[in-house]
């Protein structure tokens, strides 16, 4: 908020301020995460740096702990807010127990500037995280009269007859609480302004999770960390046939031969992500302007071309067949296959993929 | 360690002392993951309680926090210690940033049993946790010249040639650490005693994360925590057609006016697990022996029964298509649909079922 009030002309006049280009750039060092840091300039009006936005996500429920309920809601949160330009710095996974909700809310509103919660919201007895959150800040709970005539009218229109009184919890609201409607369910989203950090809470039903974040959600972050987000992109490059500590010291050894290497690669962080069939690059660049990322990673992708182009194939799915079918279709080539002690998976993984009769002979 | 040797003959005589059996029951309370405490009481010889083990597990790399990876090896992890009798009672997940690492396994140091860190143990320059965390419990690294020997004799024998410095990394071992066998790999896992937690480092690919816990890593925590690890025990009712609120009050309800169904269900831990399709009603039940378990979730199921069979449907797969396919099956009947507004999406979910031709018109 005080960014926005400093630094005014920035949100309502679209980087002009008194007809002069505002400058925003990145600075503060690079982290693991990206740089930490934006600094806006425009002479004679302000010079400021504020750090981008950092977020911490909590995940509530037994079922996770168990693991009986993979986390995709984090990966999915994650996912959102680096698109929006918004790190997430840390995770954490808790139980429906109100001293752990407590405790690791508390911890991560001591340095993310945003903390969302996922879970806990439901009707039921085991669903503790209002009550958890609101008494941890001191907030008395009280009922909110429209969401009450909303579920209501929910109720009777789904014809489930007469309204559950367990319902009633999911129409309480925290003092001072900012109301998320959720699309697609009946416990709406709840923010609070808890000093410098916003604290949202989120229902864990992964199609309420998302409606209320691409909408009212949304619309609030915008608002609320405005000019301290920094959308990160990311692009992947595959490898196949070298190992992961082989592929990482050739391309050590060439940025401290090859200085336009080590330049283009000084602009991205570079992340070694393997697994079976290969090693994947992921190179991670951030920037206040979306051409400026991508010229990065450009100019990166062009320089380690040359140092893997031995092992890189080229598949938007990430999968090595789409890269062998996709050169077979192009020369009108075709491909037969004798295999023994796999089971037949060369065969397998070849015809999996539509069309694969066109080059595939048997 | 200290109950085993308080309480030896547990071990080595299979719950008999002189001849007399050891009574080994369940107490401290019933938290949100169960009770807290084994009470092992025999007459003369001891009568001691021990906390149930708790596990704390540590997830790195930025992949996660970004979202591009979803976490199942957290989800894995929790399944495999569940069964094993290990609660999970908290989950962080942290970027490949060395004070963050060093942050969380220290925080889970003070409360859990066992820490198991997972991700970062490659042999590149972001795989930092086997560095952070030696150095957080002020142990030197050495290289372990078996580890060396043997990473070598992998290279040769996949014909990568000649072995690269990067992977040297690997076999560093921080002092007094165990060494746990990767048999997919050349990250070992490795394991170390401080104070009364054991703090244990897998590699985060899955195949070699799970090669490891189930190898060497089991042995260990037997040896370790055998006495206090309580194997819990879930049973999954799928029910369709009626709101989460509704079943709660009804079940609540139920509970008040029904001593007996109070009674069966004071031994289980009860949750509501709503999606798109009903909510499924999962008891848990926890108990030094398997029979006790099972039959506490009998007596539930069987008491539940008669407030739950209106919605109630039976399929292994917690999929309706199942239980309705099951039924036509069984019957001889066929079914025909007409279907309006839903893009053919009844007919699909009945179709996707192998069989499904025997008793579907069209």
């Amino acid at each position: 908020m005080e960014w926005r009030h400093a630094c005014p002309r920035y949100f309502d006049d679209h980087l002009l301020y008194a007809g002069l280009p505002v400058v925003l750039s990145l600075s503060g060092g690079f982290s693991e995460l990206g740089f930490t840091q934006i600094r806006c300039v425009l002479m004679g009006a302000c010079n400021m740096t504020r750090e981008i936005a950092r977020a911490a996500i909590v995940s509530v429920g037994n079922e996770l702990l168990f693991g009986e309920t993979i986390n995709s809601n984090a990966a999915w949160l994650g996912r959102a807010l680096a698109e929006k330009g918004i790190v997430v710095s840390r995770g954490y996974t808790v139980g429906d127990a109100r001293t752990s909700i407590q405790d690791v809310v508390w911890t991560a509103t001591q340095f993310a500037d945003l903390v969302i919660i996922s879970g806990g919201l439901g009707p039921t007895t085991d669903d503790i995280t209002r009550n958890a959150v609101a008494d941890l800040f001191g907030r008395r709970l009280h009922r909110d009269e429209s969401l009450l005539a909303n579920l209501r009218d929910r109720f009777h229109a789904h014809g489930y007859g007469e309204f559950p009184e367990t319902n009633l919890s999911q129409t309480e609201v925290p003092e001072g609480a900012i109301v998320l409607r959720n699309p697609h369910g009946t416990a709406p989203g709840l923010a609070l302004e808890q000093g410098p950090a916003l604290v949202v809470m989120l229902p864990g039903v992964p199609r309420e999770l998302h409606g209320i974040f691409l909408g009212d959600l949304s619309t609030l972050l915008e608002e609320w960390l405005g000019g301290r987000m920094v959308p990160v992109h990311h692009r992947t490059l595959h490898t196949t046939g070298v190992p992961e500590s082989r592929l990482a010291e050739l391309i050590e050894e060439a940025m401290r031969a090859d200085p336009p290497l080590a330049s283009a690669m000084a602009e991205v962080s570079l992340a070694y992500l393997p697994d079976l069939r290969g090693v994947d690059l992921r190179m991670t660049a951030s920037s206040v302007s979306s051409e400026e990322a991508e010229a990065s990673l450009d100019r990166a992708e062009e320089e380690l071309e040359a140092r893997i182009s031995r092992w890189r194939y080229r598949a938007k799915s990430g999968d090595i067949v789409e890269s062998v079918s996709g050169a077979l279709t192009d020369r009108g080539l075709t491909l037969a296959v004798a295999e023994s002690c796999t089971g037949g998976l060369i065969t397998k993984r070849l015809t999996d993929r539509p069309g694969a009769s066109t080059s595939f002979l048997g």
